[in-house]
């Protein structure tokens, strides 16, 4: 595991619970950590469980123990570590989103198919298509359950930098995270719709704004959590980003991501309206769904609040009875499932691949392009 | 009153209870009601209690016991009528949206400058900002209770077009109704967010969408029924509307105005996040309200559900105990109570008056214009 | 109507409205309403729209030109006004609960036996079951739609007693009010669970308690709203009354009603489990109705928020489109509704009928018995 | 760990994430699991991540290298492990109920009381007071941040025995179980609602139901899944308890406790009124805790939807930002810090304490004999 931050406190409770709930098809040996300050590495190895530490992630890519490699770095390194560890012959897990530029990101997508020829799989992290009441969503859509997507309506929506002494952390430096609630809450909700409807975006009109542009610099960061310092730097990145667009089917879709929308912690929330039904779903009640079935008789209908917690509910057999719900690492758990099944099974790379994270790449860019050309309408190649 | 469908029935609700409920400062005599079918107006005024009926709503503006006219036809007559009733000196109370084009609007504002400098009044019944839990967060908003205004995000949502074979009633038909989702549903959700924050709408990037360009036509229609017959006919109006746009202080605007939004019936919802705290309403809770406060302290903030019950709330005085909800009509006897008020106090046009319901049609001019222009980003003049 | 205060204004209201909305078999003429202060009940009628008034009631009775006797007093002089009123041929349209004791309930229903012989109608005003999303449940329940009922848990929670200081009015004075929170709030559930399951309380547990003994004696005092003088006084009723019991079918029923519950203003809750599902309802969101069906597939079932509100739900037909929701009063128009057209059909009485309102006055004495012989189980008759 | 079934899983879980997640006093090594059927107990070892298996309790207890007993047996083998445990100087964390007769309770919290001065520390695991959302609640009532407590009303709403054929599993036989519903459910209720008030209940009054006297056996049973056979048997515990009674304070308490709340998966709800405010908790939506504050401004005053997913709240400082809820398992984890902590300190027993256990106990004692003498009120010692 490159990165030993939030991500990488996540993705560690993962691999280490994954082979206790779930069979999968390999033991999990938790080798080796990366990070750049060995203090700082050595100490997250030992709290977080992995045999050894490295401060150099080419190091780690050598090793003839490593079979995985597990990034949870920021998005200006993927490229470099992924195309490396994948040309070493490791499989990758590669944190979202998937690079910091389209550019990157095509780089990343060629490795990968290079690679998955000689049985090298790859995989980013958009963890929420693993959560399981959207699973669970996924299939109804799937089964025709709703019918033809008239409507998408997806918002994701946190707080944390309401407060403009909310220092200057690197996810609001463009350089280390390529855009701000664009590609940290936008990218889950563009590649969550895609997944949700199968359906691609074709086009888009955007508009973003950054609402406050100047903020105190911080003194240490450490994950989400920072000290301001005397110092101000410039915002160069998105507050939040709002667009509109179509999907194949035709679908209207509303897409809104924001770091302002004080009172909202982690409202990751998607709607689908189709012809014959419903669904909704919201983070912050992420073990339910809502769904509504237009085909119940008229004075019975209304949105039924699914507890997604029954053994026949996806993932939920390996877990506990119904109604004792699962948080917000148990989608990583699955993801570790998922991943290690399909490098098992070697016929192709588990979803979302690096081609699908590319795809959301060229969104996130025409979304860009829109805002900076008076919100037209930017197709999606 | 002018019309006696939908409409005319809530409206008629309203005169009959405001003067049993409010302090009024003039009697209310339901003197005359007017339709263009004789035996369909004659079994209305029966029914909803008007003492006389008419044809011709210039005869009924001709009355010297008409002081008020209260218009609710389809905004393909709303100009006629509106000018020459101020022309013969009667207040009017309009229903929104003021008209079908900007053009309409134009005169219809003109007329009431006019009318309004000799004391006569009127008003445009964008009743949704009479709903108490709504009237409160336009209190809390100005009050600063919230901040600096960062987001609105506003929906309208409805279900009753999703089967493609509704028929095309007047409301998808654009000569009588000017617009579909847009100026039904949308002019709602421009009034109220830009009376919720106090501020205007500076431009909008929109899209507009069709899902079914085809209906059968009605056999005979009545209110928001109706019969399918063999023939069809073109739908000539948008299905749903959305469009994102920035207010004068810079918080950024999404909104969405739909008929296709399976299971949601009348789901006006809108949220408006601040610097200090947040408010969010759906109407199909209409008695709550949902206000969170920054400065609660971090262990003990969350969403408060207020029900909009209390004698102090706006309205709730006249009205029952605790807990003891209002229903849909009751924001007509509010705006009874209100208008009947200004006309009383003989100052200045109740709000929303004539000019902002103009105003709001410039907005929807601008999405109209935008949707039609690649989206690109239109300015509010 | 005899009484004018809070539910006479609720009653006014229906009285004027029911005719507007629904066909009924008779003309409403709202002839006279009586009250024992003069000055007072002729501000009253004038304010409510009532013809004439009266200070008292025998003379109201007498009256020619009145059919129907809506009574709206203290519990302590419905028996002696409703068992006149009966004697001299009015139909009566009595509030709830039927009385303060059990002997003058029996005289009423006796009275009302006698009456109906000669096809004089007689009802009592339980008005909660005229709330459509209580009115739908009751069939759901009545076509078997959740099978055989095992539990019923219903509370009725209101905190306008909370403050030690709010005065001694009325209803917190066993000679006017019979008691407390048990024939006040109780008294609705317990009608309501045995309507909404078809199914007698057999037996009950009870606790009761009163928090605060002693309170200021009011100086004056209007409705629900009065003003603490200086003296105190010693409260008679109690302020919470919880029950356990069991239905005909074996089902068990909790049950609790209280003026104690913080921050619920008017929570009349009931859910009923069955052996195929189960309801759930919350006055203080009264458009909803939740369904749980135990038949829906076990990945797709989950309690439904019915938005009662279609023209296919009770009453809905002659009021407004989906999703635009009813208020408190609309259950008291439901109620003119039925009981003139029971009055009309002339067969038997309206439900509830006198017999039943007796009926639920004998479960209040077995659970002011049990309470007060230690809980001792107590059967009913 | 003696026991290896659901509760077994659990706490597997919480001993592996504990050290992972918190500072903890002590390494942790899952030295040995423990089940009768070597076959099973040997999978569960490796499954559920254990150094060693053994086939006898005894065998365990003897070992040098186990310093902590984690009881995850039926209630019937508590009192034999536990005080063999104790005497073996081994800390004893037992699952609760702690046992199946108030007999077996007493001498395991005589033995917990003579091991407490040898600095043995034992523990019941009442896991419910570790979800954060409860152990806030706990806190904000202990400042008196809702006043003096009025009301508590709890139920505990499962629904996986409505099925008449669902098999005769040990929960459902008393000799194994102890009771039904009332020592599953009623005891966490139990002990929550005296944990959260910080008063003991002094009497009750209560009913007991069995609504399917009798059941297929089951052919096999693992965990909370069987599957029925031809034979049948009888039901010999509680479908269903409710009761009402009072805390030390005066307050009223109404508790219910069923495994046939159709619908209800695990609705552990309890709401606590008092003079200031109220709180309430519903564990289907366990990262949520409703606040009503009886100090706001009457029209700013509501139930507040706190997500407990800040860092200042319990335990949430070592998990994930914001909005990121916890699960199920989360509660046990925190259970594990707070036992070994406790163990590390050395000078009390950790709560809640065997003597916290056997007061469950007696609670449950004085249900079971007032549901059995005519539910006359039974004080508890």
């Amino acid at each position: 595991m490159i990165g030993h931050s939030f991500m990488g406190a996540v993705h560690s409770q993962a691999w280490r619970t994954a082979p206790r709930v779930f069979d999968l098809p390999f033991d999990v040996d938790m080798t080796v950590v990366c990070g750049r300050d060995p203090k700082d590495v050595a100490r997250a190895a030992d709290r977080l469980g992995w045999g050894d530490w490295a401060a150099d992630w080419r190091e780690v890519i050598r090793r003839a123990d490593v079979d995985v490699v597990d990034i949870c770095t920021p998005g200006d390194s993927h490229a470099d570590i992924a195309i490396a560890a994948l040309a070493a012959g490791k499989h990758v897990l590669c944190e979202k989103p998937l690079a910091n530029t389209v550019e990157e990101a095509e780089r990343m997508a060629a490795a990968a198919r290079v690679a998955g020829e000689a049985g090298v799989r790859s995989m980013v992290g958009f963890n929420n298509r693993r959560v399981p009441a959207l699973a669970h969503a996924a299939c109804l859509i799937a089964e025709g359950r709703i019918g033809e997507v008239r409507h998408v309506r997806a918002q994701y929506l946190q707080d944390w930098i309401v407060d403009p002494e909310f220092p200057l952390v690197w996810r609001l430096r463009k350089e280390r995270a390529g855009s701000g609630a664009l590609g940290d809450l936008g990218s889950h909700v563009i590649d969550l719709l895609q997944h949700l409807t199968g359906e691609r975006l074709t086009g888009v009109s955007a508009t973003q704004a950054t609402f406050i542009t100047e903020r105190p610099l911080p003194t240490e960061s450490s994950g989400l959590s920072a000290q301001a310092g005397d110092q101000r730097g410039q915002v160069t990145v998105d507050d939040a980003t709002a667009f509109t667009g179509r999907l194949e089917g035709g679908a209207l879709v509303v897409v809104e991501a924001t770091r302002f929308a004080t009172g909202r912690k982690n409202a990751l929330r998607i709607e689908v309206n189709g012809s014959r039904g419903s669904v909704a779903f919201d983070f912050e009640s992420m073990n339910e769904l809502l769904l509504y079935d237009a085909d119940d008789p008229e004075t019975e209908a209304g949105f039924r609040r699914i507890l997604v917690t029954e053994p026949g509910h996806p993932y939920l057999g390996a877990w506990w009875p119904p109604g004792h719900g699962l948080g917000y690492e148990h989608a990583f758990v699955h993801q570790v499932h998922d991943f290690l099944t399909a490098v098992a099974e070697d016929g192709s790379d588990p979803r979302p691949s690096f081609a699908d994270g590319l795809q959301v790449q060229y969104v996130m860019r025409a979304v860009e392009r829109s805002a900076a050309d008076s919100s037209r309408w930017t197709s999606i190649g």
